[in-house]
């Protein structure tokens, strides 16, 4: 054990943060545009970016390629070659007008620690994998998690056939690019080659922030239920027409949105419900609006949960409806599983975060991410870091140096101590 | 008092109504478009259907000219020349897409009384005046009552410059019709010549058919103030933020439209509140939004109720920005005072509806009429007939014969027991 407090001592730490920081910044000047990142799949960013990381993944000892979807992919080998590995990644294209932090820092961060491993010539009794996903956020084809999709081996290939907003299809993007769109399935990994799946990757929200901890263990990737709500009721002058004898849709539709908020917050549990849509027809300041819509997004930790919200979310919504004579349309439009962190794998974050001497707080995410593709073929944890104010996808998205040090430090700690899930049951 | 009775005896009962329906349907026609009715103010049919009601007028017995903003107006000595007159009137302009009753029922109603006078050859101890606004709607130039302001004097000059959707200033819009901008003036009548305005119109509100009766009694032109909310509050991820940490600005204003109805219900008397338009930004399903803004429409009859309505109203959405930690803007954008019905006249139009054998029903109007301009040279009154559904500004706009004879009745009624507000004291 004496190696591994070494590793995680006092020089090593602030190597690791300055590092991150350094190849965060590097790596946030590829852009579409200047002044607002953008590294949008298969564009040239995405070229120049997997080439940087490549090389960066070569100085930390790894073999490194470009697969065949254009995720990075680097391997460490472990005590003799051709072992299972520990697979750690994230994401490294990014929204329009994105932040630094969102994806890069579980890709610069893993790659950093395989540096340190390397460095003081490491080997450990499983091969480290590393992977850059390429498409995550679905900007360009409006389908998401693309490169680890392709890993999991779960690709659909009619997304081939989705258009960007230029009119070209993603087969012929990945040509331009150069690669070939009837080799995607030579991306897939198996089962067999993966220990795990770990991902560090920023909190997106202000939990970490309110409790003032720079580390989270994420306990399960929310599912999400999202619905599209229509209320239909009579227009009619804002001047004619007695409150009684109103069929007003926004007013209900608004006792709808109340309705959704208090359900949430009683129930607690990491139930969130959100409204982020609204529209009213005819919509002028002297009508009653006859028609109203919004959307719905529902997320919950596990899934009885979200289904059991949704349901009494959509009940009392048909309730509110009947009770003012509007006419209801409701569907689902989207459902995500819930993805749980494998207690195993969780247990192993939480010591490797008690391990650098950081309280131990667990907390759901309520974003996507990789592991729900993940999920097909290995078991998955997360490493939440703080990021400040809890904003994410904007310019303004932030972590401090030495948050991004406390992560590097919990998850060089996890894998030096890390114990496959035959050992660990042992 | 036999003449009178005759009068609206069963012969001239049944020619009024189909005399009235008969000439709707024509002016009807006149259009700048013939699937949607639409006749905007100093257009090619505005002309159009000035001609057609002059005519009309003329028939009845009147000496009838097009004053100098384009109103028509027509004049029926009373028992001698040159006596101050009753002046009976409404609108002949229209909203886009309109109905064919919003206006026209009152001018050609009057008209056709006063042709059944002159057919009798009753002349009365006043002269009877009608006129045919030419613009109410204010669709044009987003400048309303242009007409009778230029009667009442009080025509706004700064509007000649105001520009329709293709640029064409008012002012060249009159001088292409044939008018004169500098003589709009001449169009302005004073408080001597008149003893009262009396206007039919229909109700716009479906109050007169849920009482299951064809004609209202009209207290008061409601006031109205319009306000626009805007509640900031932090956008964030529909996923990661806890509902306990949400600064939800949709949420917020979801709340204050609750409130709104809750407060308008339950005060009742008249005073209505509408939110008529609402967006929430960044308007994303999986965004909460960080901003949201409302407009308000708050109306009441009479001046004093809906002041302490729109104050209590802001204090209710302060207090929910307060307890949410949303910063709030508020501010009034518009506002009417209250037109009340003179009492002496009112009490008039009250005695011809019971004199024609329908219960006496008094309701206010919500929405504005052309009294609003005319009672700065006149005392006030109106009579509201039932129209279908309570349905107005929409092609659908109906009202039954029976009705539009049963109004005329009452007005026919109200001009023959005429008494002058000397006459009405002793």
């Amino acid at each position: 054990m004496n190696e591994i407090q070494t590793a995680s001592g006092g020089t090593a730490r602030s190597r690791l943060g300055d590092e991150i920081v350094s190849r965060i910044n590097q790596l946030g000047m590829i852009s579409e545009t200047p002044e607002h990142l953008a590294r949008i799949f298969l564009s040239p960013e995405h070229r120049t970016a997997a080439d940087l990381i490549l090389s960066w993944m070569r100085d930390a000892g790894m073999e490194a390629h470009l697969d065949a979807i254009g995720n990075v992919c680097g391997r460490y080998e472990g005590d003799r070659p051709g072992l299972p590995c520990l697979m750690l990644g994230s994401h490294y294209d990014t929204v329009r007008d994105a932040g630094k932090w969102d994806g890069p820092l579980g890709v610069i961060t893993a790659i950093a620690c395989v540096g340190d491993l390397n460095r003081r010539g490491v080997r450990l009794p499983f091969a480290i994998e590393v992977v850059g996903f390429a498409d995550e956020e679905g900007v360009r084809f409006a389908s998401t998690l693309l490169g680890s999709r392709a890993v999991a081996g779960t690709f659909d290939a009619s997304v081939l056939d989705a258009r960007d907003r230029d009119g070209v299809s993603m087969r012929d993007a990945m040509v331009q690019f150069g690669l070939d769109p009837g080799q995607i399935s030579a991306a897939a990994r198996t089962r067999r080659e993966l220990h795990a799946y770990v991902e560090l990757h920023i909190e997106q929200g202000p939990v970490l922030e309110a409790q003032d901890i720079p580390v989270g263990v994420v306990t399960a990737i929310a599912g999400a239920t999202r619905l599209a709500a229509s209320l239909s009721g009579m227009a009619g002058h804002a001047g004619t027409v007695p409150m009684a004898l109103r069929r007003d849709a926004l007013a209900g539709a608004a006792e709808c949105i109340v309705a959704v908020e208090q359900f949430c917050k009683a129930e607690g549990a990491g139930l969130v419900g959100t409204v982020g849509v609204i529209t009213a027809l005819p919509g002028a300041t002297n009508v009653i609006p006859g028609r109203a819509s919004f959307t719905l997004d529902i997320r919950a930790p596990t899934d009885p949960h979200r289904t059991r919200a949704v349901a009494e979310i959509m009940r009392q919504i048909e309730a509110i409806a009947k009770h003012r004579e509007l006419s209801l349309q409701i569907d689902v439009t989207h459902e995500n599983r819930t993805v749980p962190c494998a207690p195993w794998l969780k247990a192993q974050v939480a010591e490797a975060v008690a391990a650098e001497g950081y309280g131990v707080f667990e907390l759901p995410s309520g974003a996507g991410h990789d592991g729900m593709a993940m999920i097909d073929i290995a078991d998955v944890a997360m490493l939440f870091v703080r990021c400040r104010g809890g904003i994410s996808h904007n310019p303004a998205e932030h972590v401090e140096l030495a948050d991004a040090d406390g992560g590097a430090r919990v998850l060089l700690r996890l894998i030096e101590n890390f114990r496959p899930l035959e050992a660990a049951r042992t």
